[in-house]
């Protein structure tokens, strides 16, 4: 086999496309740090069980293996970033107000996600942390739309769900309560036979109720329907106060309810949104609240926050152009080297020609050269 | 153990630090844009083949291995990202031409380098490949120089060396060929009783030369010095040849000249040279000239380039101070919404405050409110 091939769902980033994602990159960092995110940026790897502290089976599964070589202990490869963040939020920085975070890093998968991913997501996201209102989360989602926005993205459309419904139903009936996490999952997957083979054994109303889930799909009037089928559970309707509320706080426009949804979403406690948008079959932003996540660093924090994966959305981008560069001559002299120093000060890309090798590159378009004319250096138009 | 514990070498980098990291980053890879560096971005990890190709033991010892659930191939993660932009090269690009890329990412190190290090570096580097010409290492090494003066450090020292020169002295004596690793590793830690130890079974002038190199040291007038002493062997007048020509093309100061050491110069093959800046006792900026590496993917090519680990760079810089920003209030009216993302818009820092809970923001300086006044929103100066 080639040396030069590359293990399956991995790739090079190629210069038209690094540049993309380079200044998508630097675009939304500068967003959050006007929102007041600050930068962090915790390590590739770090001991498997702070890594998966508070998550899923899910991301033990997606997480690769090293050993430490120092210790002796387990080293996991991030395969999400959020855990990360949430550790230095409760450890590291130990404010007590609201404190607000981003970041941007690679992680990495056992396996891809599904047909269209990589198995090296370029994660970007923001995290809130110390607040428990529903502003909290409001801020969080005009963030997330605001980036798909910033990428120049303009017809996004809006899910929302919420991780405790499912619960709060389950956890009222004692013959459920310890079928939870299956159900949950037999939800996420619409699995209506395999939700069926279960209900018998729950009470009437729980049965109902899950079944009711199953199809409260659509748009915001979804939720006025889910107050008069679901249960009247504490948790039930502060659930949907939430989205309601959520939802009301939107621009209007493209927003969708699907409450029994909460696939993916392991470490979440609240309401979750994913952002779709046209031309991609999978979510793009995926967020929403993980309230205490911290515990199991020895802080328990209101947490909200959502990221995405820098790479699919430069990829919805249209193609990069080619850049406009100057070509020069190379030499010594100390009047060509002070003109070439001038004109990339100034942000031109000037490229020096080596004495017998033409560059090869093919971002940029040579439109100019640095000659040596009447008055010394100048920059002409090529023909 | 806390759960919160990194592994030893691994640090989170927080806030402060993140940003003149960040900061310098950009700064840099803008640098090298001007100068007509194209960036991509190779993988986190890929087969162990082909991530080791062309290198040394060292390398591969440094490289965390791991199972590729996919191939049942192992896979290293990257402790070196200069290979993989070689693969890129020589296999991807595939172009006929003068090519310059670069690139930044962070790399992993089974155990850190020295006191001084992390196991985690961030690299970021240039490389310019398909011309053989000393044009090339001269582009290289003021790009480098660029690269530390960018940073805002002006005082750099640099050390220029040559990985074929002991290479050369070993190649013509039959009783050396088979020791030319050992004995670079010898040379290269200064290990004299080591390397007296093998030179009795070498030729007389042969061990005479290579005594020489161990002591040939110093400003630029070492290179006169080993034209007088070492054998007049093609390779030698060759690399004294090269070095002198190098160190011509630099503006005058602090150049020395380290002709026995070839240390860490794994794939290297012609003039090498070592940044070195007050502050740091190692090495910041590495780099030189590494023909054919590329052979191993289908493709030799001349090559040349330099790295540096950000991390230290921005290490050296003077602490950050922190940030103004704005804070503002919560709320949902259209005018309030407005008169912030209107100062988002402008580069400002806008906090918003959440209901009930004060933000902790170490990073910033909230020294203007935005507040409603007779005319609307505006931005006061806080006391």
């Amino acid at each position: 086999m080639g040396k030069w091939l590359l293990p399956e769902d991995l790739a090079d980033i190629l210069p038209a496309e690094a540049r993309r994602i380079e200044e998508l990159r630097r675009s939304l960092l500068d967003l959050y740090r006007t929102y007041g995110y600050e930068l962090v940026m915790p390590p590739l790897v770090e001991y498997l069980d702070s890594l998966l502290s508070g998550t899923g089976s899910d991301l033990n599964l997606r997480t690769f293996k090293l050993v430490d070589q120092m210790s002796g202990r387990t080293l996991g490869v991030r395969a999400d970033m959020t855990p990360q963040v949430t550790r230095i939020d409760a450890h590291l920085l130990n404010r007590s107000g609201v404190t607000r975070l981003c970041y941007c890093g690679s992680v990495l998968h056992t396996r891809a996600a599904g047909f269209t991913a990589t198995r090296e997501p370029l994660q970007i996201g923001a995290e809130l942390y110390g607040h428990a209102g529903l502003e909290a989360d409001v801020e969080m989602l005009r963030l997330a739309l605001a980036s798909v926005q910033r990428a120049g993205i303009h017809h996004a459309r809006l899910d929302l769900g919420h991780a405790g419904l499912a619960r709060a139903i389950l956890a009222h009936d004692p013959a459920a309560q310890s079928q939870i996490d299956l159900v949950c999952d037999l939800l996420a997957a619409k699995d209506e036979a395999g939700l069926e083979a279960v209900l018998p054994a729950f009470g009437d109303d729980t049965a109902r109720a899950l079944r009711e889930l199953l199809r409260l799909y659509g748009g915001i009037e979804v939720l006025a329907e889910a107050r008069k089928v679901l249960p009247g559970l504490p948790g039930v309707t502060a659930a949907l106060d939430t989205l309601e509320a959520l939802a009301r706080s939107l621009p209007v426009g493209a927003v969708s309810v699907d409450l029994g949804d909460a696939r993916d979403y392991s470490y979440h406690t609240g309401a979750v949104f994913a952002v779709y948008v046209d031309g991609w079959p999978d979510i793009v932003v995926r967020g929403g609240r993980y309230d205490n996540v911290g515990r199991e660093f020895g802080r328990a924090r209101p947490a909200t926050g959502f990221s995405l994966d820098l790479r699919v959305l430069a990829g919805l981008l249209p193609p990069a152009t080619s850049v406009p560069a100057i070509r020069a001559p190379w030499g010594d002299q100390s009047d060509l080297m002070h003109a070439v120093a001038e004109l990339r000060a100034a942000g031109h890309i000037v490229v020096q020609s080596l004495p017998g090798s033409e560059a090869d590159q093919q971002e940029y378009a040579f439109d100019r050269e640095l000659i040596h004319g009447e008055r010394g250096w100048q920059v002409v138009v090529r023909r």
